[in-house]
């Protein structure tokens, strides 16, 4: 446990790796692995989204002249809502003796039949995965971070981490909110499926209405792709008037022109919610 | 504001400098300055403990070959619970044109007449200090870091530093815990007092026993330097077993042969308790 989503990522890429190890990771992943390359010191590569092939041909250029090499994609995409081909992934990362890190701040608690996360969706072995990495601020409604691993990596980090022996750990509220929180995914997995269903719905209505969602899907994550900056915060400054909270993303967290409104669905919306900001959209 | 206070300074100094600029910390400065330093690609050069002239003489040898100077020091050391004399340092980077950090993490709410830190200790001008950093989770109970500095610093961390846009803020709770807090060190100003009075009783007490307090002088941290681990360890858990929780430190935090029980004194104890933690050390 971290006392944050951030810092997790900086402290475990970074506390892991070093100078004689690869990393390479999607070209979208988030800022927070890029940070922990950086302070790692280790070769940094990207691969075009999603694609596996593009990384086995990485791995096969490179994987033999570093010690260890480490694969990371996010569970879903926090940006664009896509989730990724978990068993090519997997089959890419044995066959050249890699590690496999899944970042699943959006997908925990969201995707598979019970919120689990990307690997209940894909039935994926929990072994096939060396470091499941998640967050307690988006599903969970807290602050925090976690990394579950075999027993050996978690013992390491959590006496040789420099983010974690030389930083306050997640506050009692935080952690108690968090823990509340998994006792109600686990009580009522109707929440996961009612907001899997309403994320389709808006997924669809958007896509009828001739909105721009780019690659969402499965996820509670649904950009609607506007263009340019000032566009976008003028939609919304306009939907927060009428009743709509809808952050404007910009550079540099997406290229300059395709800057968007990121929507996240949660179980308590209602169809009616949904439609009428998808019609304020249009 | 940050979630976390080593988050704070890993952002903040691997923001604002780069690789052409130069930072100079005391020896004994905390893991998340070094880490800022890792991150931010800076030359990093450290002078022994609260030695201002091998400060001087580091920054009249390098500071005309880098861009930006920093020198980072602490309002109070977290192992040793010594304070710098902050007069002369000011007086150095100045002459240097170099930019100073304080890390106030252990001496908010505990130096100075009504707890405002080492500034109010030394009657500073606030604007002799370029950054201003503490943390909610020491004095203040809570968790999360923050930096205080002239507004341009602060709207440009605000809306670029990687560590602050990517991540999610501090939580509610922990927001309202501080707040709080920070009223009550306002209106009970008898606290910060209360808290000195009885750092100096329990140094005092120390001495007379024997016991190795090290350079501890006015902050509420106040070690007893007891050697090797295993002696440590001992000690802490045959003091937990008698109602007195400390905890033992140890390597990488200090040198491998001064493992210590670091104490933290607050307003709530009294001597009768700093009395009897005494006696048990002898």
């Amino acid at each position: 446990m971290f006392a944050g989503g951030h810092a997790t990522n900086v402290a475990t890429v970074g506390h892991l790796f070093g100078p004689e190890d690869l990393v390479v990771h999607d070209a979208w992943i988030h800022d927070s692995t890029v940070r922990g390359c950086i302070l790692s010191g280790a070769r940094r590569r990207s691969f075009p989204h999603n694609d596996w092939a593009a990384l086995d041909r990485i791995l096969t250029g490179a994987r033999a002249s570093h010690r260890r090499a480490l694969v990371v994609i996010e569970g879903a995409y926090s940006q664009d809502g896509d989730i990724p081909d978990l068993p090519r992934f997997i089959e890419v990362k044995k066959r050249h003796g890699a590690m496999l890190m899944i970042d699943e701040a959006h997908s925990i608690g969201v995707l598979g039949r019970t919120g689990r996360g990307v690997g209940e969706h894909y039935g994926t072995d929990p072994a096939d995965v060396d470091l499941w990495m998640g967050t307690l601020s988006k599903a969970l409604g807290s602050l925090g971070g976690y990394i579950a691993a075999r027993r050996p990596i978690i013992e390491y980090l959590k006496f040789t981490a420099p983010l974690h022996i030389f930083s306050t750990g997640i506050s009692p509220a935080n952690a108690a909110a968090a823990l509340e929180a998994l006792r109600v995914v686990q009580d009522e997995p109707e929440r996961v499926a009612r907001v899997q269903e309403l994320a389709e719905f808006f997924r669809a209505g958007a896509r009828a209405r001739g909105l721009d969602v780019g690659v969402s899907r499965l996820s509670a994550v649904i950009p609607v792709i506007t263009g340019d900056w000032e566009k976008t915060m003028a939609l919304s400054n306009s939907l927060l008037e009428r009743g709509v909270n809808v952050m404007p993303i910009g550079y540099p967290a997406v290229p300059r022109d395709q800057c968007r409104l990121r929507f996240f669905i949660n179980a308590d919306h209602s169809e009616a919610d949904l439609e009428h900001s998808l019609d304020l959209l249009v």
